[in-house]
C-alpha cells in the first residue's frame, strides 16, 4: 500500500484494524472518506468520539448507555421483579425490538470460555447475584446457545436455584449455535414462551 | 435501533451511511469501537479528518497525495514520456504494485457514461491534452473494460491519434490463473480475437 499517500495510507491501517474490514474494504471506505463532505467527515469522526466517550454502564443492569441508569432501569413501567440475562447490549437490543418483554435486564458483557480462560469473575456475574438481594420474581437466561452460553447459563442456575428465586432458560427455538442478534423477533417471542426451569 | 443510547444510535447511523456497510455491520463496528481504548478512536477519527483535509490532486497527474506533487511526477528516474490513463487512485496502485511500470500516469477521476449523464468535460481529460503539449511519446490506456471503460479508451484513443502520439490499450483477455469456465463469454471472445503467436 505504499503507493498511497502518507494520509492515505494512515487511515486505510486504521480502518483494517476494524472488525470484518479487509484491505481491499479499507481502501474503498478511505477513497470514499476522502471524496465525502468535509462536514460529514466531521461528522462521522465526532460520532466516534462521543460514543467512546460518554457512553457507559447502567449502573443497574450493565448495558450500555448516555445515562447513569439505562432507560429501561430507569422506567417504573417495567416489572423490575423480572431480569433477563444476556451476553451483551445488542442481544438486549434484539429483545426490545421484539416490544413484547417488560422486565428488566442484566448485561454480563461475556460468556463463561474456560477455553478462552474467562471465568465468572472476568463477566458481570457477582453483579447480577447482587441485585438478586432486592425483590426479584425470576432470572430468565438468554445467554447464546453457544457451548460458552450455555455454560454460562448452567452454571447461574446451579448459583441461583438455592435462593429460591425462579429462574428459567429461553427455549431452543433459537438455533444452536446462533447469535441472538441475527435471529428473527418470532423465534426469539417463541422462545421466551417456551422457557423451562433450570 | 431505539433502543439504544442516542450516542451509539448516532454512530451506528453514521457509520451505516458509508459503501458496503449495513445497518447490522455498523452495529457491530459501533460497539467495537466503544470498547476500543480511548487513545485508538481518537486515531481512527484524526486519521479520518487528517486524510479528508490534507490529501489533493497532483497538479501534473491528478492522483491523490499529500504534495503539491506527487512521488511518481517528482521521480526523476520515471520516463515523463510515456502515460499511462486511469480512472481512479486505487487503480493506479494496482499497476504500481507490479512494481515493472516505469512510466507515469494520469488518473481522470471517473469514466465517460452517458448513461450516468458523466461527459468528456466531468473526468480530468482537458488536463490530459494538456500535457500532450509537452514532450509525450507514448498514451497508455488503462481505463477498466466495463461499458464505460471501454467509451472512454476509445474517446481518448480518437482524441489523441491526430496529434500523432502513439496511443495504446492494454491488453483485455483472460486473468492469469483464471479457470475458463469461470470467465464470462465476452471476456473469452476478447481473449481469442487477442490471440498472439506462441
Amino acid at each position: 500500500m505504499n503507493t498511497y499517500s502518507g494520509y492515505i495510507n494512515k487511515l486505510i491501517e486504521e480502518l483494517s484494524a476494524l472488525p470484518g474490514i479487509g484491505e481491499k474494504s479499507a481502501g474503498r471506505l478511505a477513497f470514499h472518506i476522502i471524496n465525502m463532505p468535509e462536514a460529514k467527515v466531521n461528522r462521522l469522526a465526532d460520532a466516534m468520539i462521543q460514543a467512546r466517550s460518554r457512553v457507559r454502564y447502567c449502573k443497574e443492569c450493565f448495558t450500555l448507555t448516555d445515562e447513569e441508569i439505562c432507560p429501561i432501569c430507569a422506567n417504573p413501567k417495567r416489572d423490575h421483579r423480572t431480569i433477563m440475562v444476556l451476553e451483551n447490549t445488542r442481544d438486549l437490543s434484539a429483545y426490545e425490538k421484539t416490544g413484547k418483554y417488560d422486565g428488566v435486564y442484566h448485561v454480563l458483557h461475556g460468556a463463561i470460555s474456560p477455553m478462552l480462560g474467562i471465568g465468572p469473575n472476568d463477566i458481570r456475574l457477582k453483579e447480577l447475584i447482587e441485585r438478586l438481594k432486592g425483590d426479584v420474581e425470576e432470572v430468565i437466561i438468554a445467554t447464546n446457545s453457544s457451548l460458552e452460553g450455555e455454560t454460562t447459563a448452567m452454571y447461574i442456575g446451579k448459583l441461583i436455584k438455592p435462593t429460591g428465586i425462579r429462574v428459567t432458560r429461553i427455549a431452543s427455538g433459537v438455533p444452536v449455535g446462533g447469535d441472538l442478534e441475527n435471529i428473527d423477533e418470532v423465534t426469539l417471542l417463541r422462545a421466551l414462551e417456551g422457557r423451562t426451569e433450570l
